[in-house]
């Protein structure tokens, strides 16, 4: 029996799992980045934590076949150097997967958590089966992986998949990227509640809003709620978003002629609301042979997604 | 010596020529399309074509070890199926290529000619080198080809690389397309000479455009040509229409972190004029580390690129 551990980096918590060979969770644990640290501290803080999920598991060192690690920011996934992370800095310029192989003994690779998403999504999700993918989350930002003719594309500096930073509007709202009018800027987390907050203000419709507020905030998932409940403004706001959404999906579809494209992060789990008018504004606007074929759905991996995505980089790098 | 055949496919004529190892001409000609006549009386033309010119070659048949086809419209470079092309349109469903292998003898490939220019580029062009290449030719309409990691790349019904037709307006002009805010229809032929009219009927600014006009007609090319001579019209429309191309290049770097954008078609003959404020505008929108390893530059191919784009299909598929 093969496995495959994956290591979900972030600034809070570092979330580390076993996988089987179909991407099912044989043993989880959650520990504290302690982000604050030197690079050399948390190389060693990072090796144990491994080391003691790999104990905990019962699973024999040499039955995982390799580790992957999912980083925020720019990685180097051919070095295995982290380049930059903002809630980590202290790991800018570290060689960390090199050094972490070197405590474990286990081949270690490293790349950056939208391409994590990807892989998992293409090993053991919804795009498992496809060749030409786009796989995008929806979040507080808007990012995403591409594969093409069955392989991982990471561009020629590892930045490929800026999917939220296509410009639909070219004298629209700034995006925090510098850029005027990026999708991100109208489906992303801050552009759905700025909208919800300006009609709401305008008093042109009444609002149910505040019977799911969430922990006492307007959010996307509180919009979402309401929406459901039939809520006619938060409805407003999710097709408006939805119809944002598909008006990038379009130029994707045009540009790239993918045959599937996955959409998770957590504005994805508004489901339908978001994906349907999504995919009539898409159909509205591509070319009609390439609309058709391809295949818009919400990601497969949910609760997980983060540690399956990152042993993914193992699977995918050792395949 | 290895030679390849290209045959460059067009509604009016069929140019056919024989290249070298360099993607260097030997021997070329032009031949009538004869575009009306039944499906097998063409391929039998073709044929016949392709055996004149490597006749007049003296080059033996063994030599040319593929031909390449470049085809208007939708092909599918697996079967070697016209699918449809709207100029010669009774070669819709014909297999073409196999066709013509049968009666020639030598291996025939077939793909479309905006991949036909895409693979030129990269065999023997500006993209000669590079493994991550965007190829665009603005003219009447603006289509394009795509590699990543050295492999073109022609999604999942072989239209991958409609680059014209990325929305950069949501509400922009309606574009033959059928899509609203396409860049074609702010960068295409018709949207520069629309512009530069509607200006004109404004009388905001004069025009010495009269003195250029392109077999009496104000054209890209007529105004590119008054825009060098100093006329302040012609200058504001062609700075504007590079303007609105970077702001789909912008978007085409974020996504896809190419090495380079190779630009041709007859629009990109206006040069800097279009380019230099086309890179200036990328520069602003896109993400700075993608957006300073890009090089955006004019396409090599000038002249005879129909011919060696088409005989790089060959080469292509034998490498």
């Amino acid at each position: 029996m093969n496995y495959y551990l994956g290591v979900d980096l972030g600034g809070t918590d570092i979330k580390i799992g076993i996988t089987g060979n179909r991407g099912d969770i044989h043993t989880k644990q959650s520990f504290p980045t302690n982000a604050e640290s030197d690079a050399d501290t948390l190389v060693n803080h990072f090796g144990k934590c491994i080391q003691k999920v790999i104990k905990i598991s019962g699973i024999k060192k040499e039955d995982i076949k390799g580790v992957g690690i999912g980083s925020p920011g720019l990685v180097n996934p051919e070095t295995g150097q982290v380049k930059y992370v903002v809630n980590i800095q202290t790991l800018n310029d570290c060689y960390l997967a090199p050094a972490i192989e070197k405590i474990i003994g286990i081949p270690v690779f490293i790349d950056n958590d939208a391409n994590a998403m990807t892989l998992g999504e293409f090993h053991f999700g919804a795009a498992l089966g496809y060749k030409n993918i786009i796989a995008m989350t929806v979040g507080t930002g808007i990012g995403g992986g591409l594969i093409f003719n069955g392989q991982l594309y990471r561009g020629s500096t590892f930045s490929a998949g800026e999917l939220g930073h296509i410009t639909i509007e070219s004298n629209g709202i700034q995006c925090n990227c510098g850029n005027y009018g990026c999708v991100e800027r109208y489906v992303g987390r801050e552009g759905i509640v700025n909208r919800f907050n300006t009609y709401l203000k305008q008093k042109k419709m009444k609002s149910t809003i505040n019977k799911f507020l969430d922990n006492g905030e307007i959010t996307p998932k509180a919009i979402s709620m309401a929406a459901r409940a039939g809520d006619k403004l938060s409805n407003l706001v999710m097709k408006e978003t939805g119809t944002y959404l598909g008006i990038a999906l379009a130029s994707y579809v045009n540009i790239l002629n993918p045959e599937i494209i996955v959409i998770g992060g957590g504005i994805a789990n508004a489901g339908d609301l978001l994906l349907k008018p999504a995919k009539k504004e898409m159909m509205k606007r591509a070319y009609p042979l390439p609309a058709r074929k391809v295949k818009i759905v919400r990601a497969k991996l949910r609760n997980d997604a983060g540690i399956i995505g990152s042993a993914s980089i193992a699977v995918n790098s050792l395949k």
